[in-house]
This record gives C-alpha cells, structure tokens and sequence, in this order.
C-alpha cells in the first residue's frame, strides 16, 4: 500500500513545442492523471524533433527517474524520430516488427482506408520493446527499458495518447511500483482578493499532518489547494474546514463545482428568473449564464447597450439622466437595472456600466471604472468599482463580479 | 545580421504545472514570440516550487545554453522559492532591494490598495541581479548570471510576464547575441471546412526550396503556417500566394490578422453600423465584437433574447409568427434581423436562433440547427446551418459563422 512513491517525468517531442505554435497540454493531462492516481510527475522537458536531443533527454531523464513517459515524434513522416532515438537511448537499433505490421493492416482495413508506403516506417520500432496498444491510431507505443529507468512512449494525437495511458501505461506503472492509491485533494476557489491577501488570510494556520496547501492562480480566481497522502480523506476534509473558516465571504466555489454551476442551481432553487443590460462587457455577462445548458428555465433576456439611444430606448434610462450624470455612473447603472426589470418582469435585473479602455477615461472615471446595479421589486444597489488592468481584464473583472452579486442575493433569497 | 543563434531555453516552476492544473501556455507564449523575432528555443523544462529543484535545473540549463528564460515562483506567498533558488544557482545571497520597495509602493499607491506584510518578500532578490520593471503589477522581473550563461526571470502571470518578455527580455537578448533578423513566416487562417480537407486542397502544391508548410488546428479555424530560412522571404510570399489561390473563400485572415481583427477595419472602411439579436449564443456575439476598443463607433445594441416574450417586445416578432412557424425557423431569424435594425437604424442587423442543446433538439430540428439572418435597409436574407458538436461547440461554430457572413456583406459593401 504504502510504495514509495517513484520520480516520474514526462518528457513531449516536438518542433510545434518549440516555437510556440501548439501548447502542450498533453504533458499537463499526463500529469493530471497520474496525479489522481496518485503518482507524482518530478519534472517535464520538450526538445524538437532531432535525434540526438531526443536521446540525450531520455538518458537524462532515465537516469533521474524511475519512468519516463514520452509523447510526439512516432508518426509516418520523416521528422518522426522518437523510435529511433529511443533505440539509440536504449542501446539497441530499430527492426521491424511483425505486429506492427498486423496493427497497421488491421487498423487500415478497420477504416477502410488504404495504407500509405510511409506507415512502413511506423514498424520500425526498438528490438527490446514491449508494445503497447493503441485502438485509434496507427502509431503503437512501445515501453523499453532506458538505463535502470522504463520508459514509455505514446503518440502525440491527444485522444490517442489519452487511450493508450489509461490502457496500458497507467496499469504499467502500477504493475511496476505498486498502488498508491487516490490522493485525497480539495480544493477553494476564492474570488475579489488579490493574491498577496490570500496569503494573509491562511497565515500561521495549522494544517493537520500530511496535508500541503498550495496556490494556484487562474485568473480572476485564486485556488487554494488541498493535497494529502494516501488514506488522509479524514484530515483532509479537516483542513478543508479550517480554511473555509478563514477565506469567508471570498469563498465562490469547491471542488469540481465552478461559480456558474452554484449560480444556476440557485437560480432553480429559488425560482428566480434573471434580466441583464449590460453596457461595457457587451453581452459577456450574458454569453456566460447561457453557457450553461438549461438557462432558459431562468434567463429572460439581456440588452447590450452601447449606445446612450440604446440605453433610453431600450431600458427607459432618461436622456436627461445621462446628460447629468455621465453614462457611467451610479444613477444611469440603477437607472439601467431597473428598466430592464419592469421591461422583463424578471425577479432580478442586472446591470453593468463602465470604462473598459484603453479609451474614454477622464481622471475622474479613469478607465476600469465600473458600476453594478440589482435590482428587484423592491429596491435597486448600485456599487463602483476600480478594476486594474486591460479591457479584457477589466470585463472579465466586472463579469465575475456581477456574477458573484448575483450568488450572494440568491443566497439571500434562498434563506 | 548573421549572429550564430545562441541556444536558448524556457523553465517553467510551478508545483500546479506538475499536476496538470494548469497548462503552460507560458512557454508556448515566450517561445512563439522569441522565434518570430528570429531566435529559437532549444529546450523547456517544468520543476515543482522546491529550492533544491529550481537551483538545479537552473544550473543544468545555464550549462547548456546561453540564456534561460525564467518563469514563476515570485509571489508574495511562502512557497514562492524562485528568487531564493536563483541566488543559489548564481553563488550569492538574496537582499532587500530598495528599487523593489520603491516600486512596490508606488504600485500600491496607483492601485489605491494596501501593501501586505507577504509583500516585503518580493523585495528581496539576487544581489547580483539587474532588475526588470513590470508595470502591471509587484513582483519585479529580474536578470542574474549563472554561470556563463543569463537567467531572466519573470512572475508567472501571463499579462505582466508578456509585458516583461517585450519590454526587457527581448531587448536584451538582442543586444547580447545581436538582432538575428525575424525568419519569415506566414500563417493562413481558414474557416468552414474539416480538417482532413484542409489536406485534399492544398495536396500536390509545389513549394519553392526552403519553404516548409504545417497545419495548425485551433478550433474552429484550421491554420496553414509556412516557414521560411533566413532571408527568404520572397519564397515564402510565393508560397503564400499559391496556398492563397487553393484555399480560396475558406480563408478568413492571414498572419497576425484575425477575423475579428478584419471585421472592425470592414466595420470603420464602410462606415457600417451595426447591430445583433442573438438567441443560441445569448451574447457572444455582442461580446465578441465589444471586445475589440473601439467597436462603440460602429456597434450599436444587441438584444439577448431568450424568451418569445423577448423576441416579441424587443424585436418586434409578431407572436403569431413564432407560434406557426417556431423560435427556431428561418422566418423567425429574419423577423428578428428585421426588428433590430428597425429598432436601431443600424445599416446592418444580424440574428440567430438555434438549438445549441443537449436539450431542445426533434427529428425535424435537431441539435445544431441554426438560422442566421443579415438584414439591410433593403432586404434580409436567412441560412440554415446544421453544426456538429455539443453545446458549446455549436455556439462557437455559430459564433463563427456569422463573424464571416458579417465579413463578406462589408466586403460587397466596400466594393
């Protein structure tokens, strides 16, 4: 049960790594399963599709590592030079294997396709090596031992190396080292703070033992996580407590639940349906609740209104008011709100105004100035704001924070 | 001109780049830039937030090539270790540098913010270090030698990190390794067509020497990236001109362009306005083109109308309409096209209305069925699309779609 845990790396191939052309989210999903599973990655590397790079870093890694697990560079085209370097690595040279051979004529007679004289290419494959299955391509992976190390290759086509990790090197691995069983992990998602006072909140707080608390920062959010060793769920829901009790009211979501999904299951709760007229996030507010599918059980309908004639024609906002007291404002938001409610009957009516930028900023309203009015049958709030940073970041800041008003009136409304 | 390239590689640090919380679309970001001003990234590399492992994968990568470009681990919190291990690798020790209070402060004043005790952490860097302003936000960037070789160092969060990458990183490297001359390279962007035809249209193309043709697949659009050697950039236009030829109407923007990008110079060429009813997308469209600065000289309003109330009261859809033919039916889309712009005075007015499910779909009108509507003072025309997909996936096709039948109506305009 309690294996020590092996040093893993992941090592990706490619050109397209190397200048930026695709993210490499295949060592992050390598990493996210093996993790759940509950085995730790040391490190990641990526070297380009060159024979002599690809080798040194798998002796590198080899030597540092338990496993190795590799993706990219095993397809038909000749800047494919993974196998071969792999050989090269492992002290044997490449032949062709028969079943490789019979994996592409099944795989190609599967598809009814036709296969290329390039696939010949992809039986070449290092003498020692295991072959590991793989349904949706024609590339195999292959495991071969690297010095004391195993390591692992798989293609580089992302639902082909998903299949192939959860078929054969994920049982591989636990064949080897043993089971370490899930790690528990939480985790705390926190909105309106800026990171340095996430810090602040958790300070000095005592985590029972085997429990580590990190931060991860996915903008605008700031997770706190909770990560334990195996058979820790106990403490770990502990620590969970504990820190919940420090970050309060900034506290949107846990775990796998996201601040949309707790918005649209109060929305059902409550019954409560929803306009909006938004000015600066043009619609973003909007385009994210109906994201979500079922919605419409809650969402009337929404105004995107840029222009002052809009705003009077469409949410009865007097001319007059605007004249005074600039479009951006705390009256024109309120004003704003409430004709979208008395427009739509909706229980709740939304809206936002403001200066996204680079634009439009006076050094009374710079730009990220932003007001936020709600209103319901009863009264209409509105608040100012100043959000840091570009017009992208100015109305993603504002449509968390209208969607964060929104979860805490509901919760209001939910009692 | 002729600088040798120097080897250049990406560290990346992060305990949450490890466990595939997040994915690195640092690296990815820093290597794009770099090669498009002509250097190339050799190697990239991820270590957990621990002293020991950042110290020596900095050594490693110092030893091997002439600069390593640094992300991560300088937060305000205690497990930012970066600074830390950079004074390990580069043989000194770590000292509060009066320039990182001074900008620490100042940048607390601008924001009208506090500073946190956590906060005096990040003033304490390499003493050998030269530091890199970062105006958006505390953590300062920072250059050490390590060996023979630079580090930079920049904080993890990508807006302030691509600020410091321009202003600071690059120019340095191009005043120590001379200015290589960016390698040209020329990015066609297409829409509308599956992937593997991207394949069949440009199948038995004759490239001149030197020039080297790759997919690039970022969903919905399919990209065709030509890559030339030093200095040849007349070959790579001709190749560019002869993808061009093949792929024909299915290309929406080239190079740094993008359709959106194209839309609003159409949008300010025509003097167009512009205004938008959106069912199925509830707002993406309006965000879209809000999200440009700008777009208030030529976008008017936008209607989210979820409900038939909506449809009726905002845009004028008689209820009659709805009831014989359906929400989701070309007569439907062009009764909204029609009210908006009615409504708005707007030059054009575009609609949809869709089944974006997983719910909602019928043998006659499955899920993905979308009417799309343009309207003009003199007349409006509807399509009908079936897209593929899930939800998501059929509002961003849809998105998409009427992105580009926005674009061809300005170009007949523009004439």
């Amino acid at each position: 049960m309690t294996a020590t845990l092996p040093n893993l790396a992941v090592l990706s191939i490619g050109n397209e790594l190397l200048c930026g052309e695709i993210v490499d989210t295949n060592a992050a999903h390598i990493e996210a399963r093996l993790f759940a599973r509950g085995f730790r990655v040391r490190e990641t590397k990526s070297v380009p599709d060159e024979r002599a790079a690809i080798a040194e870093a798998l002796l590198f890694l080899a030597r540092r590592n338990a496993a190795v697990i590799v993706t990219g560079g095993l397809g038909p085209t000749e800047d494919d030079l993974t196998a071969a370097a792999a050989a090269d690595a492992a002290g044997t040279t490449l032949a062709s294997r028969p079943e490789a051979l019979a994996h592409l004529q099944a795989f190609a007679r599967r598809m009814n396709r036709q296969l290329h004289a390039e696939n010949e290419r992809q039986t070449f494959l290092p003498q020692t090596a295991r072959l590991l299955d793989n349904p949706l391509g024609t590339a195999l992976g292959f495991a071969v031992a690297i010095e004391a190390a195993t390591a692992y290759f798989m293609p580089g086509v992302p639902y082909e190396m998903e299949r192939i990790l959860e078929d054969s090197v994920i049982p591989a691995l636990i064949e080897a080292f043993g089971d370490p069983g899930a790690l528990p992990r939480r985790v705390l998602k926190l909105f309106g703070l800026p990171e340095a006072e996430a810090g602040a909140l958790i300070k000095g707080i005592q985590l029972p033992p085997g429990v580590e608390l990190a931060y991860c920062f996915k903008f605008p959010e700031v997770h706190i996580i909770l990560r334990g060793v195996p058979e820790s769920s106990a403490a770990v829901d502990a620590a969970q407590a504990l820190v919940r009790e420090r970050v309060g009211e900034y506290l949107i979501a846990e775990d796998e639940d996201t601040i949309d999904e707790v918005l649209a299951r109060l929305f059902l709760e409550t019954g409560a349906t929803l306009s909006l007229a938004e000015s600066c996030t043009g619609g973003l507010i909007a385009a994210r609740i109906t994201a979500r599918a079922g919605s419409s059980a809650y969402f009337l309908e929404g105004a995107v209104t840029y222009s002052n004639a809009a705003k009077s024609r469409l949410l009865r906002v007097p001319a007059e008011l605007i004249e005074a007291k600039g479009a951006v404002s705390a009256e024109v938001a309120r004003a704003m709100a409430q004709g979208a409610r008395l427009n739509s009957g909706s229980t709740l009516a939304l809206s936002v105004t403001g200066i996204a930028g680079p634009d439009g900023g006076t050094p009374e309203k710079p730009v990220g100035t932003v007001y936020i009015a709600l209103a319901d049958a009863a009264d209409c709030e509105a608040r100012g704001y100043l959000f840091p940073g570009d017009r992208e970041r100015v109305r993603v800041f504002t449509t968390y924070t209208a969607l964060n008003l929104l979860r805490r009136r509901l919760l209001t409304l939910k009692g």
